[in-house]
């Protein structure tokens, strides 16, 4: 891996998305659209679209399906260097379904990552120190720990170098029920975050697990006193329908300065991969000024609101294009 | 035909549907997407979806597009074996093109169902007390004694022979002014409704071949008591865009008893086929317990709801997914 | 060109329009969708939709492309004979790129027309005498004269001959701030519009390059007494959506008489060439029948509404449809 | 329509063909691609390509399907002013699926043309004089005088309206069994052929209908001393694989003269049309120096090589591609 | 399962079937065509095809792709009403990606199967005797006992459930060497082949399992006789080209006489369920008629070809254009 | 850029292509398939599938095409961090069009990429001695002096930068008639070639530029003394078709040593990057080991037999693939 000096390093799994094209049923489809997709190299992308250079870390087989989520991270200019490849049949390509309902249908993802490549991490694979050294960040996601016990003991370990290191801790408080039991994740999470420095979460997850409860900006205080966080970020999402939502979000920082966003329309292509955009947006302008809340939550927002505008889960604009999300009410049509 | 006993059997036509893909004009378009559909094997298809097992009664040309249509319907679940094939030459596969408009521009449906191997049937071509032997319930719609004069003739042998063995009979009170003339349908549909358990209209067709006005729960009480139905129900629409509508309806049962749904905001990927979800949907119910008229009326608005969030006239849901959408305001995104 | 008595002749440039399909961004997209744009031609093919004969002067490369986009003019009805063409070396089919954004995402029109066979016109290409005899109206844009300047001198030329002839002259006051300056537009447009019968503005241009500004029919008067046109026609449009709008329209007429149709909700399925079939529906109104300014304008209304519901820059819709358009709320299913 | 002098004025229906993508069957497939197609319009759209103005007369519903075809013509600049149309109810748009077949399965052609605007045609529609004054040439084939009665009596008004008028008549040979009996046929092309000038046919119908046998100059002796043409042409195909043929042809003179083109190898993308673009490239030949038979078959020869590499049943090729295609024996490939 | 009498059992696998469309590879596909396959439903159902009865027996998860599965067969004809329907978490749906290389490049099957609801079966899951009775054929193939030990134990309970039935065993010895080693494969086949009736085999299976080697009619009297099984089938394919293969077939018959079928070509649109159409046509003629071996030959051959020229796994025709093809050398383009 | 030892290094221009699906004419289409390509960089694409790192020295502009042309390279693996940005007003990204013929109609490549960003480069642009330190071999093709003035001038930079550097220069003679004049080209090839250490040419541009000609051995050996190269190499096609045609090659090596690999049938999916894989493969095995020629040829067949088995310029394979791709004969299906 290129050590760029400044770089944010994510962890996690990445899999291959197959989506039914036209909202058809998943049953009778005879088509799938192919992308690439996982909470933590989402992040890592919109990192990339604003300037900001990003190492993945994960595993990958030496397969069709592994090479193609490589290069799907690699077209969006991730450094895959820090990727551990694994012979063909030592480990699957994680693969999930999504259907794309409108309402009252739901969407659906359908996860088929047992035996991924990444499940069967053994602890020790990577060496953290040397992946984090120089690193601005270190960005995780709830999601990693949940993969298999490998990746949860390998996740401490890397949470901990970054620790070690000095690199800020960026953790988005991700819950996936079908992957381990809400009992199972409030160990995890109970030792981990107290580890993080930059805390993503919804207020479900912070009430589920923390128990943490009032009007948000009370909740965000709770979390940084309780937690020991330095920076907690809240996104607020309000559906007027499947396709034309609301978002908001407030941020607590270090010194307890409040920063909010206010509601506006998004209109929704595609409904995954928001959260992470919301994440790497964040930590875009975290990382380059710690000091402006306001303007990391500004940038969250609008690289947020972009990524449901188009399809996949990876967001695709450049830095002038999220600049201008900042304060754009509507989109209009720009003659270029 | 199986003659699986509690089996609900539906006689209509199917054709072949055809829609230009992305809102183009037919008259433009380079491609065309190919479905199934038809009233009675709609209704057919929601039914199945919701484990009641269903046979289709009609006839199909021996050439690629009866073949195309037969096997839409058996992927469905649906039991074909009482469908007539009649040699290619006797009969054409009716075809209809959908072009799917948004506001202000009308969706417009155009036949091209003349000389069809259904329309060319001969009354006496079906041995009706065979087919019905055990069955649950007879479905038809109003189009179907619309198709030609043999198929009004086979209506009302379906129909009659139905009440012979005493098997309920369910009605779609459909009009297809492109087949016949508002004369010729009330002259049918005056002899017919007599005959007939279980009548699904709306307040347009009561009101123009019956001459039933006033609110809703007394234009069913006069269904009821003047057509001498033992079930009457109607559903409701009112658009909010061509995309977005919203839905209710009203029962009224054999005691008397009225069960309605409240409006509910439905999201629309496919106008059509919803109509004959919700007489599926509601048939599944009474079927299963005639007395529970609510829960009758809940599965037919959940099944057509969930109609309209999906391409095609077939609707495409677990029995789990229908009861779902009994209670679901909107959709979300569902891990599974 | 065949000289059809009551033809309508429009002079500009057409483009090869390639889009993503699916709302993808262009520069991650792996396929394009291929149409035919160009203000004065869309104009045309609306006019053509009206049953209006209509012959398009231009200049095309005889390229694969340059015939791509004759293809597409003559598909729509529109009369080519008179098209200049260019041998493949000495000037280019102009493209454009279109990147379909919903809000807070805005729509993108990247061209990529320069050294276009247009822009190469040499002043003079054109017998406009022998190309407006027996003309019913002649039609330009402000894009014409930006194209080049060539395409400027041309475009007065065009105009005078008009004036000399009698032949009413359409101008629609775009401005493509790709093109050329403001004050570069001022100058041409300052010299052109009092050659101008019939004006089409958005309050913007008036504002931007006439300083003329107040309540919408003031602007019209204003427009009418300064610049000296007959008829000024101002379209609105506001946005609920990206795919959701509402649009209504005045005119002014040449005895001071005014027309205008009600703010009426549109679903937008392409945002392209809206404005360019209001002036085709306005004019088609208008040549039939100058003094009935308000069936002129709710034709303008009707085609630009209708245009949105389709993709691509052209409108493809029959007189009887676009007349139901005219007071149409809602689409609805139609069957025929 | 338009009467530009030295047209060639062709005579037949036009439908809209449907072909399953990817070789699939017709009876599983998902979509379908639409083109147009008819044996004259084809024929025509080849002459256009060469550069020689041809007007269509048909007849068409005024439906999305009839304005389908039409506007399939135009784009290929086939004059189509000559068209009556009919009301939507009047008479169906024919419509043909296309298998496509490879080795050894056939390809499938299945007809759906009944009760077409164009079989509904009623003896004396068209004005033949006022439409062949000044033609070039009249083109029909046997396919037009099979659609239905009226055409076979159309057929003879407009051939014996040629012979008045002392244009050309050209006439290619096609039998198709799905619409008429051998006996039919042969009554008919025995009546019709001594009308004919230029004769284009198969040794397998010339054997069929009038007996003729032997090798091929002296089956095209025999034609034109029998059947009174001035012009016999003969093209001849060997089949290598389905997606590989040989071709090459002969033609007989008004002088005796012989033409022959060798047996050159033709990769096949569609095999329908061959046939009609052969009649085509001949006719262009012929119609601008009749004296000149080898120049005539070798752009015959040509345009039915190209068609066979390109979708559809039109061709698209300049003049100069066909001049090309007169002597090259690979494509290569070819930078510009 | 409806118990027809006279039904083939065909018992084994089926999976959803991806492959990247335009012969791209799959690690940078957009796009997947989406299809299902398994040997032993393939086989029966080109038996549907030709008209006999067919049941599949299998286990499905009951999710998206396993009712995609089950849609597959049912519509081409299949009755699954036996199959095992397994809770979404208890066992996957088999997937897996072909490739579709043309030479050098191979084509490339990569299976992602493992923990799938058949592999997970125990053994004793289905009522061999209830399932056979009246049954006129079983067919398994050497794929169904290697994809897990329950599996393999499954296997021998069908296979001498139908012994004990006197229900004839049809066996494809197929052998995957990514769900086996040889040495198991072997062990497995020693035991099972002299259970089996009739034997499909290539000459490679027999010679590595059974070490019978020589001409081939030899080989098949050498299977008969050293394995005991009454019919002894082998199927022989040249390569031309990946797109240009050559078949022929030799069987051997219970009363030693010999069966065979020429060389013949066959254009290639899909490598994969060649072998299985085979089968299925040869089962289709030997349980009409064991005694008219050439009659079995020929109808399997003429499957196999009319398979490989239409993409999937499954063959779609009816019995009379299987006849036809007995027959048939090259395809041409057939009219209807 | 990242300075890995041992990288090729790769001068030249990239575009976007652009391709009509199906066969399809370009000036009918209604898609085109967006892939990129560009000599030096499939040349650098190849090598990177052989592990060799890969820097691509080249200029975009910063639009979408551009980013899309990056996005190409950075998916396949390539190092793009030396590529120049240029604001999105000076200087276009080149787009090509690929028309896909068979015989006898010639594949069209219609370029359109004057103006480009590369174009436009101002000689002294790119810090040579730096981007060639340690490279293990400069790549340049004949088209990148062609594109422009300060191209042409750029090129003998970087070339005269590698032999001071005493890093092997590899040069494709390529020639593109539409960019200059033979005598434009071979005055710059006369004083380029001797700069150069491997040389990869046809026998055309080798007679045409040098007027070398005789046996094939014999015109590598001219090329040496002559032109005074270390290596040569040449590949030659036969085409059977144009989806089907024979590859050889022949290299002579610095110490008069000469390599071949027999002619090998191909099967064409796409024409394209055939040559420039070629020369990847042969670069690939060069650095590895000057000494092995055969080695080095057998990799460059390898890679361009794979190429054309593919759709796009670009090769993916891994280089187990390739390795297994020096033997094969045929493709078959391989199991996985």
């Amino acid at each position: 891996m290129e050590r760029t000096a400044g770089r944010v390093v994510a962890f996690g799994e990445a899999m291959v998305r197959l989506t039914p094209p036209g909202h058809e049923r998943l049953e009778r489809t005879t088509r799938l659209d192919v992308t690439v997709g996982g909470a933590e190299l989402n992040t890592a992308v919109t990192l990339r679209c604003l300037g900001v250079p990003t190492a993945w870390v994960s595993r990958l087989p030496d397969s069709p399906l592994g090479r193609l989520i490589d290069r799907g991270a690699r077209a969006a200019g991730i450094d895959t260097a820090a990727v551990q490849w694994v012979p063909e049949g030592e480990g699957r390509a994680g693969v999930y379904f999504l259907e794309e309902g409108v309402d009252p249908r739901p969407s659906a993802v359908t996860y088929d990552r047992a035996d991924s490549a990444m499940a069967r991490l053994t602890p020790g694979a990577f060496d953290w120190p040397a992946l984090l050294a120089g690193a601005a960040a270190l960005h995780v996601s709830g999601i990693t720990p949940a993969v298999s016990d490998g990746c949860r003991v390998e996740t401490f370990a890397a949470v901990r170098a970054a620790n070690a290191a000095g690199v800020p801790v960026s953790f988005d408080l991700n819950y996936r029920s079908k992957l381990w039991s809400e009992a199972a994740a409030r160990a995890c999470f109970t030792e981990l975050v107290p580890l993080v420095d930059i805390l993503f979460a919804g207020r479900g997850t912070l009430r589920t697990f923390f128990g943490l409860d009032g009007p948000h900006e009370e909740v965000l205080r709770l979390a940084r006193e309780r937690l020991g966080v330095a920076v907690a970020v809240l996104s607020r999402k309000r559906a007027k329908a499947s396709r034309a939502i609301r978002l908001s979000s407030v941020a607590l920082g270090p010194s307890g300065e409040v920063a909010a966003t206010p509601w506006r329309d998004v209109e929704v292509v595609d409904r995954l991969g928001g959260g992470d955009a919301f994440a790497g947006g964040f930590l875009a302008g975290y990382v380059a000024n710690p000091a402006d809340l306001p303007r990391a939550l500004a940038l969250a927002a609008a690289a947020q609101a972009l990524k449901h505008t188009m399809p996949g889960d990876f967001l695709a604009a450049t830095r002038a294009e999220i600049e201008a999300a900042t304060t754009a009410e509507e989109g209009g049509v720009l003659q270029r």
